[in-house]
């Protein structure tokens, strides 16, 4: 059995309380111990591998964990996203231009812009993605986008509600007829999640209702897309049912804020979506401030966060989410693991899954203090080396 | 004599308008020929050359033109801007934090930091940069910082009037006479521009009025920061005494908005530090529709704005200070060019220097569609290639 070890952490970020200092689980001068995909201790450093990967006394933080993106998907929206800067509001109809292209795309296409992007999140210190379906909108596009997103992930999501197709424009509820029936039934076995998008323009309370319902009595279990646009019934739902997750919460009212804070449904905030589509930014310090579980994620999609920079999301929740650098650090990390229901990911401790960046910084702190800098020097996913930046 | 050709550039930004289109001068499949480090010739795509660099269809841009940088220091200051972050406001004060890191740093200590900058600069597709020093405040530590500076650029700007040295607190005039005497006498032959931080808590109207004329007696060009962090007399001095550029214009008055744009004062916004300092942007949209000229640079310095990411200046001023994308473009490339007076560089066209950036998207507007992104797969300056992403 051969074991990889990280040597010469100056600062290494556990998430694990119970062996290091605070929330984070700092323990300095470090080594992490790697067989088989798993972390299999926490030494001081100096430890013996057949492996070794030299810290040289920088930052080792978890994997960021990306709980929500849309990563599967043919086209560019480039030019809508200009248009919107130049003061055209985002809308969700703009998804329909995603939705023809990714028809229209093979899947050797689909699956080369899948991978791209998984391996620009592996740059960028990203070791896990949710990923959801939601461009195809018929059960055949639907499921071939389930099955592209589960060679990349086990959190894969149904997201068949994310906008009425165009096909049934006018007809929302034979759409969510669908969607509950023939789609709910054909994706199970290939999803973990299902999610829907509750906004004006989107589902409706009681279609969101329905769509998850339905995905429960599946096996599937629940995510909600709720108040980014504008303030809606979304969040209630999400605790009602007991969703993991809450995502976007950016017009929260006040009982939504104390629903959050009373209830395991996470609030994932999607900074990147409200920089890339000129929104408000969600108030995390109230959320966590009401006992809130935050998590932070990218939202990677075509349209609204054409991103997979969670470090950029970490500089936004600081700046403009009220988040001090380490409860958004742990947010993109720990925080995305429990909006994903799981405890092999988001730490760095005995058992979990070999996960972790090596930053280009003497401390995490540098994720916020350096804005749109690529920090990453080296990535380990499952206890393999899926990134490393070239010497100068 | 052997000539590099980028070759197969789907979309060309040349910044010429005579041989493309739009003030961006886009020319579309083209390649570029480059001898000696220079640009000989822009072509359509196959062109021969002994290198070749296959840019495969994707953009091309002029290397960024960061000119305004504090590069040459030692010392962190991330615990400050998470303290600030916090709440505590941004103060000019903390600019002694890092004079005195850097007045006990060795040479070769202060050589590798800069040398790092650099490296992550050109990561960033960065080709040029401006470097001040300002973190010495006596002759022989300014003199230090001017000759580091020498190694990287021939843009180098003598900005002892930073802040008033701690060791002549309470006697700013005496300072002011120092840096006006002594420091611009010894600076002279080794920079090229002279700055002053005109600000409350820094440097007054009339020290600044002092400091520039002085400057400008020995030969120096100017620059001024200007109204950073409240409204000030720095951008009427700037303009009145011929400046090549006012930096920060974060807080602008009308008539500071009217003085720009009837002068040949370029207004270089620097929205990474408003990002890092959580002020409010600057109004780049009123600037240009004022007829100035608007330039945007990083102020990469580790109190206020530690990065170097040119793209996310870009992002930040589409975002939030009302520039087009085609605008925040031209304004990193050509603006920060025209910022420094010279027409060397910020262009891609026969007999300009061969500094440009390949990107990993088929158009610039990605530079903002992407925000946090490291788009840039290779970097060339001089006709050298500086940075080429390793391959998936």
């Amino acid at each position: 059995m051969t074991a990889l070890v990280v040597d010469r952490i100056g600062l290494l970020v556990t998430n694990d309380e119970t062996v290091g200092e605070g929330r984070l689980g700092i323990v300095r001068d470090a080594a992490v111990v790697i067989e088989d995909g798993s972390v299999v201790a926490v030494v001081p450093a100096g430890a013996a591998g057949d492996e070794r990967l030299d810290a040289a006394g920088a930052c080792v933080i978890p994997g960021f964990v990306d709980s929500h993106t849309h990563p599967v998907f043919a086209g560019d929206r480039s030019a809508e996203f200009a248009a919107r800067m130049a003061g055209r509001p985002y809308a969700a109809g703009g998804i329909h231009t995603t939705v023809a292209a990714t028809r229209s795309a093979s899947e050797p296409e689909l699956r080369a812009g899948l991978r791209r992007r998984v391996a620009e999140a592996h740059r960028g210190g990203t070791t896990h993605l949710e990923a959801k379906s939601g461009y195809g909108l018929t059960v055949e596009h639907e499921l071939r986008l389930l099955r592209l997103a589960g060679e990349i992930t086990d959190d894969t999501t149904l997201m068949a509600a994310h906008v009425v197709t165009a096909e049934r424009a006018g007809a929302a509820e034979e759409y969510v007829d669908l969607v509950c029936g023939a789609m709910v039934e054909a994706a199970a076995p290939l999803a973990r999640w299902i999610d829907v998008f509750c906004e004006r323009g989107a589902f409706d309370g009681d279609q969101t209702r329905r769509v998850l319902e339905a995905g429960q009595a599946a096996g599937l279990g629940l995510r909600v897309h709720a108040a980014q646009l504008g303030p809606g019934p979304g969040v209630q739902i999400a605790v009602e049912l007991g969703a993991a997750s809450a995502d976007h919460c950016t017009h929260l009212t006040g009982a939504d804020v104390d629903a959050l804070g009373g209830s395991t449904t996470v609030a994932t905030l999607l900074p990147a979506s409200d920089f890339s589509t000129r929104q408000p930014y969600p108030d995390g310090r109230r959320l966590v401030d009401a006992g809130a579980t935050v998590a932070l994620a990218t939202n990677c999609n075509p349209g609204s966060s054409f991103t997979t920079a969670m470090a950029l999301c970490i500089a936004l929740a600081v700046r403009d989410c009220g988040l001090t650098v380490e409860e958004a650090l742990w947010a993109a990390t720990a925080g995305g693991a429990r909006a994903l229901r799981r405890d092999d990911i988001g730490r760095i401790a005995p058992g979990a899954r070999a996960d972790l960046a090596l930053l280009d910084a003497p401390s995490y702190l540098h994720l916020a203090y350096r804005p749109g800098m690529d920090l990453v020097l080296a990535t380990v996913a499952r206890g393999a080396l899926v990134w490393a930046r070239p010497g100068p």
